[in-house]
């Protein structure tokens, strides 16, 4: 993906190349290009990755008259009276829109819907996969933030949740608040929400490991996008001092005498609200000064290796947090980070440890407030969502290689839907009312049917075995 | 549904009770009741007619880096070069959305977007079912023709095709004809073409069938909503004579003379047009006076078997052919009708022989116009469509009681799939060109493989049996 050659062993000192090789140093750019190949060859082949199946029996065409007209109409006439009624008739209460306007998709750019949509589709697929969630890909062409609004506040009805995708900063921000505002139905953008609330848990547990609390560490985010905004609001939530707080963007720290600060006010807000609220953490100046002395880094920028120094960990405070969440390549290797002093070190890969993953978060969450029939997702549930992903981690052994539960925990989707839906509960922005065990069972099973589906379709024959594989009786 | 009073026994004359009971005298509003009732009941057990599944094997989560990030972003590069490649790459090349914004759903009126759910939903069902498509219902809430149109337009680029639903006319004839300028794919309005596709296939074989040209006919079309203002433009397309036609709304007959005419030229241009162009048939007046000498009556109206009275019929051309369209219930019980004359008599309902059912058309077309990757449809389309339909009914034995396939007539489906494909790429409409037979294969192949799919869900279990009937099992 775009600047990925930062990743290639060449631009690395040439000191390092004398120790043993690194798990990191194989050749980032063939990799990224093989699996590149290996996804346009089988987006060829499958011509999509979901298609939609009855959920009803179909025993002879005289069903219909239930299902379709005329048994229908009385259907219709009850959610006409009662609108309401469409989250039990019908299958909204399951079935989200995955809504993007393809402004910035991946490392890509603004590309437009139309390459947005196989994007569209390997979300909807996880949705379905490891939420038991209906997903529909709905990449729209709009050319204003208030274009995507009430788009997607016209097709709402259909939809018990939308899940935001691939929307450029700062406009991913005001089509949240503006959708949350609107609709009464989960609205969830996950490069802000998702990533927020994965890098939280990871965050607790370092906290935890490395026996800091969190209202007296002094952290510093880089990166500015809608990820590390959405992160410090909730840090601040968790009783994170503001003022040990610095947000560091392009053009340095963000504080209150920056010269950009009057523009800010109007291109972007939300930045502005932070600076002012964490007056740069009480620095001014460019990352490295952000970074001295801070426990915590938490980058979420530029996907290159050498975006964070290792002098910048060396001036540190004792026994750092480092996170480099960039994708496909980190801000900086685990192992440079590490050697300059490091005490944990997280990524948003899966192939090192500690991946802060937003796949953990988001079908979790959308089966808990799907199953709650939640009417939005206030920050509070985020924070749930976090705090039961940090605790699932340190129930099950928590180290400086595990501070966040890994993709292959499977039990832990289950735990933070039910989490979510009872703090939905809780919060009184439920629909659906159930004990936290009563969410757990809905959820276990709905997720562990999905998986069984999609076994049973594909020993089936209806999923066809990949091209140059064998089928599944071959493989017995 | 609405209306259905009509239907009872005790408006009928008392006469009539003397004879035998008819096939269509069982208490209409009982069996409509008791279907409505079954709806509910089974909308609240299944919570949605369709989901969606997996398309693709899921091995491992390893595989979400060639169906997700990072190997995805290869297969979004390619379309946001050439965005044609959507069709190749994704699954837009068999999605469609189903739309409405409820304006006229069934017989229930303006009853908004959540309440049109259930029907878009038994829609996507026989899509997939009949059709082998996937089908998404986006029911979208919208106070004017624009923002139906600004709003489909917006949300093109997931979709393959657009099925227009339960919009209210004559705002459907405009949304319909915008889109079909707008996008580059397939529109279509069921109310409008599907019903006048049908009609015309059943007509082309009754004219046969009674040994009538219709360059000589005289046709009387009662209704002048969507459908009939379809089937009179289809008509005149294939030669009927337009002084020879006509269009009777609430008002009488359509003629130029007529004191609303200059209204209409701006609340409805196609009704306009069509006065214009037909000039009343040579008639002015009311429904019996068009009907008067007329060889066909073609009514699309209002459903009570009243409206259309026995002593209209006796005063059409001997042997005249009479088309009682309305849902669920007739203009004019089929007996009633042919003890008046009629040679020959269809009807909407599948309880009746010669059931003018848009069911028919739909799922074909749109297999058919999706395998070519359609541009558009054009009439020619649509008139593909209803001489395919007509013609297998002919070579399978054409009788007054048969002049149109069943929905038992299983083959037909990949038959029209097959003509309406040939005849887009004939056009020059088609971004795939194949012959005939091959695309007769694909579309019985895809036809084919949704059925057996579906079997085999409710067979392993993931499709629940009918909760007060046996399970699969126990049904041996």
């Amino acid at each position: 993906m775009v600047r990925a050659e930062g990743a290639r062993r060449s631009t690395r000192p040439a000191r390092r190349r004398l120790r043993a090789p690194r798990p990191e140093e194989p050749d980032e750019q063939g990799t990224t290009d093989r699996l590149g190949s290996r996804s346009v060859e089988l987006a060829k082949f499958y011509q999509g990755k979901i298609e939609t199946v009855p959920k009803v029996p179909v025993r002879s065409l005289a069903d219909f008259s239930v299902w379709y007209t005329p048994g229908i109409a009385a259907v219709s006439r009850a959610i006409g009276s009662e609108p309401e009624l469409s989250f039990e008739l019908t299958g909204r209460w399951n079935t989200i829109a995955i809504v993007t306007d393809g402004s910035r998709v991946l490392g890509l750019g603004d590309i437009g819907p139309e390459a947005a949509l196989p994007v569209m589709e390997g979300k909807a697929l996880l949705f379905k996969y490891l939420g038991g969630v209906d997903a529909i890909p709905v990449p729209i062409r709009a050319d204003s933030p208030e274009a995507i609004i009430s788009t997607v506040e016209r097709i709402a009805p259909a939809f018990g949740g939308i899940n935001l995708e691939d929307i450029a900063s700062p406009k991913c921000f005001e089509v949240l608040e503006e959708l949350t505002r609107r609709l009464p139905i989960p609205v969830w953008h996950d490069d802000q929400l998702g990533t927020a609330a994965a890098t939280v848990a990871g965050l607790l547990n370092a906290l935890k490991l490395t026996d800091r609390d969190i209202r007296h560490v002094r952290t510093a985010l880089l990166g500015a996008g809608a990820a590390n905004l959405v992160t410090a609001r909730l840090l601040i939530a968790l009783g994170h001092d503001p003022r040990r707080l610095s947000l560091v963007d392009q053009r340095g720290i963000l504080d209150p005498e920056r010269e950009d600060l009057d523009v800010l006010r109007f291109s972007n807000r939300w930045k502005y609200d932070l600076a002012l609220k964490t007056r740069g953490g009480g620095r001014r100046g460019d990352a490295a000064e952000a970074v001295r002395e801070a426990d915590v880094l938490l980058a979420a920028s530029t996907p290159d290796p050498n975006t964070v120094k290792p002098s910048w960990i060396r001036s540190m405070a004792p026994g750092p947090i480092v996170f480099a969440l960039a994708n496909p390549v980190p801000e900086i290797w685990p192992s440079v980070a590490r050697e300059a002093g490091a005490a944990i070190v997280a990524t948003g890969r899966g192939d090192f440890p500690n991946q802060v993953n937003n796949s953990l978060v988001f079908p979790a969450v959308f089966r808990g407030v799907l199953d709650a029939r939640a009417r939005r997702i206030p920050d509070e549930i985020v924070l749930v969502a976090a705090r039961e992903l940090a605790e699932y981690a340190a129930q099950h052994g928590l180290s400086p290689e595990h501070i966040i539960p890994t993709m292959e925990e499977h039990e832990v989707f289950p735990r933070v839907a039910a989490a979510v839906a009872t703090r939905s509960v809780e919060l009184g922005i439920a629909r659906r009312k159930r004990s936290f065990e009563e969410f757990l069972e809905l959820a276990s099973a709905r997720m562990g049917r999905t998986r069984a589906q999609a076994s049973a379709l594909y020993r089936a024959g209806f999923t066809l075995p990949m091209p140059d594989e064998p089928t599944p009786k071959e493989r017995t």
